[in-house]
């Protein structure tokens, strides 16, 4: 029975405690909500007309306050937003100033508002923390488009030939250096010491401002330790809770030693339910293929096991328990579309990321069935406020899975062990003292009964049905005869015996 | 006497009161002075070395505190600052944040510790506004740089063609309205209702932080009388005691009807000035046609009494009492050099310019004989701050001019009245209650003996010699050998008889 556990601790490594306790809802702030309270320039696309790719929708942090009431009933206790401060981008991942919130958004004051009122209600807010680049419109580097090599912030981004390209024909190399060579983006030079310390100060500043952590975008492309350091250490300082979450999409290691970030955006973990409970009806290659994720290899279920098991094998337990792992995001089509619209695909997988350790992370608008994903622009629509076109049920359902996790902090915080893997299922044990937890998802199209062992000190007696199918036989030291419904999932809890 | 007086109130139109006590001095702001305590980018200039088109110096605001001393002991109770807001010109005239002052200025909070340190010591502070265009990085229009027709902030600009070619080559048509067709400079739709309460906003927002007034820049541009009246309205109800002055070039009577400025830049008044005072012993045309003043006629004694009467009678005497007089600007060549290196010419313009109707205006430097002209970035070279460097008489002259000024009510708020004009020497008197002063500039080579009629109530016995020449015999309703020496001025003070 110990072959695969997962260890409970393993290095000296601290990550904020509440981060595994929260369920986070990703919000795309232009998109969410629309608030009458804030003004808003004229042109803007209809709410419920496709995304365009530069068109925008008009939504705002007031939009969000109006609709915390939502969130809460939800579930929901943290928010982790896409960029808000001002840019010349819906997405606002083109930052034009770090130290103020998008006037569209409602500018630092409606900031400051949503922020209090999140906090009023115990729900954390986290930012997204664009680092590596910024906008065309950003100050010092507009200077350097007006002033050319006289310009005063000239060491502020990396210059290669003159006159620069930043608006010339497609194609093109701008002359300086930029994300993926997109005259869009211009790269900071973060070896100049003054852009190190102005991004550093911003790091610092929001979370003096309240703000309960970063999630950093595409964090490797500053490839510099030193930096990261230094950026946890002026985080940190501010707020020992504050979570700092990186944009990773593969192996962290190297930014999961403790000096750098708490966690990443499991998209692993992504993966590998794409791959287990959305294989089974079939996934949509060509839309996994335009996303970040690029492609999805199908699962069984003892090839889950050994992802998952090579997953929290992979950092120290504390990270484990600090990952942000989400279905989907505004980086990849939405996980219904991926799963070529197979509900009990996002359904399985929404009860396994309840149950799993690490922050669960849910892409606003997937509980109400929101599809998209052809091209980004399309998972990135208005969110649908009109209840009479929501999947009720499925609504219903996260619900009820947040409210399980909610209820049983053993989901939350529990030593992890592989109980079972074969025939389409897999089950798995969660242990938190003497608190236990056993998870199987079947993801077969037909009913399946397993059989599992439990540790020795598991009183049958106490073992009652918490999710899902409710027929199961305890014995001592094994659960016999669980019936797992067709693409579903069931969830036990139990105790282990007075010792 | 009475055919050339200018009368002392002629219409409903009141300007600030304190405007006809100022002492102005004009600070270009990269380059008065630098103060430690700020911060600088890497790529500055030398101070010391010529100016260039895109270079900048690295002058600050703090650098302006640390000088208040020098500027208070010169007699200086009043500040025009070039534009201070986040820029990425040197000059700052291509406005990137309007609410931001710049960073290599010190920021907001620099600005704060200026304005009430010179509060503190009664100097007052205008600001330039720039409110016909801005920079190409101005948030809105690097929205529409970025978004083209999908910009929220479409109608914040007028677009001609796209695409936009904002950075292509010289002398393209940038498909936009520009200031003179200068890409740089995007010019604002100011037909678009959200424009214009932007603008409007700016204008109260730096009044309520306790700014002194608006210089305003080619606000001849916004042809637009009902946006003006609005500005005033706005910005007079922050603060009834703004002072509002228009860059208007030529004639100004469309602005100063009470219901829009309170005054102009009066280059008019530079333009006498350089005919009168300089032409004697000739003027660099050549720099005068690289300059806004375009070109400027040489003026005999008459008339230049011809011109100083129109320009008093142009506009209501309020107006008149709030005119900026100024004998060069950031827009100008220096005086000095425009007057090919004729201190006497600027001598006596000083004098001229602290004896006329209107508030005086000094360019930072030209007290200290700087020169500079051939190219405007000639005339904005870093304030030379090695006194060894200094024209020290000269300095002494203007400071004793402005203390003349200062000494005297009857200067700076007596009626006007022109005594004497002929063989290159003009004379005029102020008269404030029974208090008079006469003025006489002798623009030759050689000394001249005038003599001139006074009012009847003039006492004889109380005429006193207040600059210049003390040789003078007062009678009754005349000064006769009244000897004023080549290439001054002289000034008398005297009393009405007790009535």
């Amino acid at each position: 029975m110990q072959q695969s556990a997962i260890p409970s601790t393993d290095r000296t490594f601290e990550t904020p405690s509440w981060v595994q306790d929260a369920v986070f809802y990703q919000i795309f702030p232009d998109r969410f909500a629309k608030s009458l309270a804030v003004p808003k320039p004229a042109n803007l696309e209809d709410w419920d007309t496709p995304p365009t790719i530069h068109g925008y929708k008009g939504g705002d942090l007031l939009g969000v306050v109006e609709h915390l009431d939502y969130l809460q009933d939800l579930g929901v206790n943290a928010i982790y937003f896409c960029p808000v401060f001002k840019s010349t981008a819906n997405h606002r991942y083109h930052t034009y100033d770090y130290y103020q919130i998008d006037p569209i958004l409602g500018g630092n004051e409606a900031f400051a508002q949503l922020l209090a009122a999140a906090h009023r209600r115990s729900i954390r807010v986290i930012l997204d923390g664009v680092f590596n680049h910024c906008g065309r419109g950003f100050f010092q580097f507009n200077s350097i488009l007006e002033n050319g090599s006289s310009s005063p912030y000239l060491d502020w981004f990396t210059i290669y030939s003159w006159p620069l390209s930043p608006y010339g024909p497609g194609g093109h190399a701008p002359g300086y250096s930029a994300w993926w060579n997109d005259p869009a983006l211009p790269k900071f030079n973060t070896q100049t010491e003054a852009v190190r310390e102005y991004l550093w100060g911003v790091g610092r500043h929001w979370i003096e401002q309240g703000v309960d952590g970063w999630r950093l975008d595409v964090p490797n492309e500053i490839d510099d330790d030193t930096f990261w350091r230094e950026f946890r250490r002026r985080v940190k300082s501010a707020n020992s809770d504050a979570y700092i979450v990186g944009e990773i999409w593969e192996d962290a290691s190297r930014w999961l030693q403790g000096d750098q970030f708490d966690a990443v955006m499991n998209y692993p973990f992504t993966k590998a339910c794409l791959g287990f409970f959305g294989t089974w009806h079939g996934l949509d290659a060509g839309t996994i293929q335009g996303t970040g994720l690029h492609s999805v290899d199908p699962l069984s279920a003892e090839r889950f096991q050994q992802v998952l098991e090579g997953l929290l094998g992979r950092y120290p337990w504390k990270a484990t328990l600090a990952q942000l792992n989400l279905l989907d995001s505004h980086d990849t089509a939405r996980f219904l579309t991926m799963a070529c619209g197979d509900e009990t695909a996002l359904r399985l997988a929404m009860l396994f990321q309840m149950t799993f350790p690490g922050a669960p992370c849910t892409y606003y608008g997937d509980e109400i069935g929101m599809a998209g994903g052809a091209t980004v622009e399309e998972a990135r629509a208005g969110f649908v406020w009109d209840q009479s076109k929501w999947n009720t049920p499925l609504h219903d359902h996260l619900k009820g899975c947040i409210a399980l996790r909610h209820a049983h902090p053993v989901l939350r915080g529990g030593q992890y062990q592989s109980l079972f893997a074969g025939d389409g299922v897999y089950a798995f044990l969660r242990r938190l003292g003497d608190d236990l937890a056993l998870v199987a998802l079947n993801a077969c199209d037909t009913e399946r009964s397993i059989e599992v062992a439990v540790s020795g000190d598991t009183d049958p007696q106490s073992v009652r049905s918490a999710w899902g199918s409710p027929a199961f036989t305890a014995h001592d030291g094994m659960i016999s005869s669980w019936r797992i419904a067709a693409r579903s999932g069931s969830v036990l809890t139990a105790r282990a015996f007075d010792r």
